[in-house]
This record gives C-alpha cells, sequence and structure tokens, in this order.
C-alpha cells in the first residue's frame, strides 16, 4: 500500500497493530475518521489514553474497576465466601448479566498455555489460593472454557485448594437452552446425559 | 452490557462509534490494549490525533497530502492535462499501485447519491469543471464505480464539460483476467462482448 500521506500512513500502522484489524480496514476506518468533525477523534483519542492510563484492577478479585475494591467486592449483599474463577472481564459481565450469581468473582487474566508462553506465574493465582488458605472461601466454582488450557487451569488451581475443607464444582456443560438434540456436538450431547440432573430439581430453575 | 469501570465502557463506546466496530469487538480490542504497554496506545492516540488535525487535502485534486499540492499533481513527469475521476483515496491508491496511469487524478470526494443526503455541491466536481473551463485538461477518464450513483455521477459531470472540446472515456469492464467466464455475471459478461477490443491491442498490454 503506498500513501500519498506521511500522517495518514502512520495512522493506519497503529491502527492495524489491533487484533483482527488489517490495513484495509484500518484505512476505512481511518477514512471515516476524516470525514467526521474533529472532536469525535479527539474523544475517540482521549477515552483511549484515559482507559489506559487510568484504569485499575480491583486488588481483590483483579476485576477492571475505578476504584481500589471493584463494586462488586465491596458490596456486601454479595456472598464473599463463594468465589467465582473466570479468565477475564468479558466473562464476568456475561455471568453477571444473568443476574443469578451472588457471590464474588476472581479474575486469574488467562488461562495456562505453555504454548503462548503463558504459565501459572503469569496468572493470578497465588491470590486466590492465599484467599483459600485464609479460611475466607466455602466454595469455588471454576469457570473457565473447556478447552485444554481452561482444564489444566482449574486442575493446576484445584491441586493446590484440594487439601483444605472447601466445596469446588464446575458450571455445567450441556445442550443449550432451546437447541435442537440432534445438531447437537457429540461431546456435549454424551456429557448432558452422563450429567443429567433430578427433574424436580430442572422444574425450579 | 454492564461495565465495572467507567473508563472502561466510556473507550468502548467511542472505539464502537467505528463503522463495522460493534461493541462486542470494540471490548476485544479495548482488553487488548489493557494487555499491551502502554506505550502502544499513547502512540495510537497521537497517530489519530496528529492525522485528524494535521492532514491536509491537496489544493489541486483534493487528494489527501502532507503539503498544499499533492506529489502526484506537484510531479512534473506526470501527463497534467489527463485527468482521471474517481471517488476516493483509496481509488488512488489502487490506481497508482497498477502503475499503469501516468496522468494526474481528482477526488471528488464520494457519489452524488440522493438517498445518503449527498449531491452534487457536496462534491469536488465545481473546481474539476473550472480546471476544464480554463483549458488546461485534454481527457478524463471516469473511474467511478459502476452502480446507480456511479453511472449519475458521472453523467453530472459529462453535461456540464461536453461542449468543451475533450476526450471524455470510462474505464473498461469486462471479466477480469484469470476469471472464467462461466462463473462471470451476465451484465459483465454482455459488456465484454459488446465492447470488445481488437486482438492486436490485446497484445500490448
Amino acid at each position: 500500500m503506498e500513501f500519498s500521506s506521511k500522517l495518514l500512513e502512520n495512522a493506519v500502522n497503529e491502527m492495524s497493530q489491533l487484533p483482527g484489524i488489517g490495513k484495509r480496514t484500518a484505512l476505512r476506518l481511518v477514512l471515516h475518521m476524516l470525514k467526521q468533525p474533529e472532536s469525535r477523534t479527539k474523544l475517540l483519542a482521549e477515552a483511549l489514553l484515559k482507559m489506559r492510563t487510568e484504569v485499575k484492577f480491583c486488588k481483590s478479585c483483579h476485576n477492571i474497576s475505578d476504584v481500589e475494591i471493584c463494586e462488586i467486592c465491596s458490596n456486601k449483599n454479595r456472598v464473599s465466601h463463594t468465589i467465582c474463577v473466570v479468565e477475564d472481564v468479558r466473562d464476568v459481565m456475561a455471568i453477571e448479566n444473568t443476574s443469578s450469581f451472588k457471590g464474588i468473582y476472581h479474575v486469574l487474566g488467562g488461562k495456562i498455555s505453555p504454548m503462548d508462553g503463558i504459565g501459572p506465574h503469569d496468572l493470578k493465582i497465588e491470590s486466590l489460593v492465599e484467599k483459600v488458605k485464609q479460611g475466607e472461601v466455602k466454595e469455588i466454582i471454576f469457570a473457565l472454557s473447556s478447552t485444554m488450557e481452561g482444564d489444566t487451569t482449574n486442575f493446576y488451581i484445584y491441586k493446590q485448594i484440594q487439601d483444605y475443607n472447601i466445596v469446588t464444582s464446575t458450571i455445567a456443560r450441556g445442550i443449550s437452552v432451546g437447541d435442537e438434540l440432534e445438531y447437537a456436538d457429540e461431546i456435549t450431547l454424551g456429557r448432558s446425559i452422563v450429567n443429567r440432573i433430578p427433574f424436580e430439581s430442572s422444574l425450579k430453575s
């Protein structure tokens, strides 16, 4: 791509550093900004910069927060001895949207993935184990994705907390509500039969 | 979507103003920035801001440029009496990549599109007609896309310059080089037969 302007080229290059944004998409976005008022680009640039420099992570659960201890952790109506372990902020948002969970979270910041050079010490695992050791926790719910990396991470944490007297569980895997059985993959369908639940309890939810 | 941080929410909202970027994609991009060093976000924000506030448009052809008259217009090796009329900067870049055009460009900045509220006066048509009136132009090549809007724009310009003694042409439409005839759409294939060219001239290019 040959640019008639260094400023344009530079903006496109920076934009295309973002994941999933190629040079062509970057050019389309940047040209769109040129058609919009200058103030729009200023607002965008300021919002990104302010977010990147000022955003905090909750000292307790490592969720993104504007304050030292996030709203969920500091909410006295939440059950603080039930901790849901998730990969990142998006998972917290997804579970919060369901309004089905009254405990608190622990955001690991990723999964153990040797292929990507992510080991246990790159994640916020120690602080979780520390909480368990101090007897603050009664139940831990693993809500990582059911991939090799997710399972490895679950197991790594489990090994370190299994000697403490706490309940551990993982979220249920099964056929999505509303899905047709014939289109479900075999592993999911198989698990949903093995891990079937009493009919009475299905009536409650 | 409920955010645990106002700063995050603001950044996602600004990001999702861009075309083709939804809230989920915006969140993914913003969370990626949080994993990268602060300097990356600074470089991005600065590049966008600098581009938006400092970029210029060539006074002659309206192409994006860092100087008053762009490199193409000020290049004395280009044939300045042959003008290729295009919609936007990307078209200039595409044609420049072919190295097949030695004339100069005129960037309209869009197409006449009453549906989108874009009339002739929103485009850089007057300055093109002015150039023709002053006798600077020998040939005009229309290279707009062959849509209703493109054809309307071509015709609107053509009506204003037809009384001056200049050659007008449009770029050839036909089957792409390397394409199979059986997969071509009928309009393109039909046109490529009607507008067939002497075999000898096909040998030259």
